[in-house]
């Protein structure tokens, strides 16, 4: 697949993984802090984990042993998706809320406001919202 | 669900929604487009597009009368998507591109350069990576 976009989702392909990294990257590390909260079949997780682990996006690290237990830490490969978990945070937030509105509240930690995120261009600081991107390459080049 | 990553996750679901995206938001808008870029099958295509449509994420417009044409056009629930794309593709440009490098390069249209992207704080400026975010509610409330 001549795509990143189309590679990464291949590799994160169902939502569990998303879900399952969300929590992770929030401080869950335990088998059962992630049954409780995700509230998945008990093989299901047990497969996940085994596969996210494998794909290097989590280590499994023992922290007791008689009996061995291990949580599970998130690696650079898993918490450089926090963008992308962020991005579906927001997007959720604004489009999937309802009258309720968001269900939680992103802090950032640097000013300690509710935080509200762009995304910049490293070269030029500028938001990559106001003239967009194009990709150069296989597929047509266009604003995105 | 009271997360809106799962809720996102659950409007997006699998990965040709975000893949149908990805193109309609580069350019492509047209059946046979979209057909040809997606390698996927007829029937599965015009399910996504109709889901997409009563979603809200994109907009069916006629090019053409006699035959009657179509093109699909992104809304703003769907441009929104824009930084969870980039997101999905830089990572994958870092972590699965192996030897060959990334296949496309990401050019931003304000200053012409190849774009590498942050997230950054509306509020303070500063980038969220450095000092992280928490989420405040239900989830455990700990830095990203």
């Amino acid at each position: 697949m001549n795509c990143s976009i189309a590679r990464a989702l291949d590799v994160l392909g169902e939502s569990w993984t998303l879900l399952i990294l969300r929590d992770v990257l929030s401080g869950l590390r335990r088998y059962d802090q992630l049954e409780a909260s995700l509230g998945i079949a008990t093989n299901v997780l047990a497969a996940r984990l085994k596969r996210l682990t494998e794909l290097g996006l989590l280590e499994r690290r023992a922290y007791r042993e008689r009996p061995r237990r291990y949580e599970y830490v998130a690696t650079e490969r898993a918490r450089d998706l926090a963008p992308v978990l962020i991005g579906l945070l927001q997007w959720g937030d604004k489009h999937l809320a309802g009258a309720a509105g968001p269900p939680r509240t992103l802090v950032h930690n640097g000013c300690g406001r509710p935080a509200t995120t762009e995304l910049v261009c490293v070269e030029c600081r500028e938001p990559i919202a106001q003239h967009g991107v194009r990709l150069i390459g296989p597929l047509r080049a266009k604003a995105v």
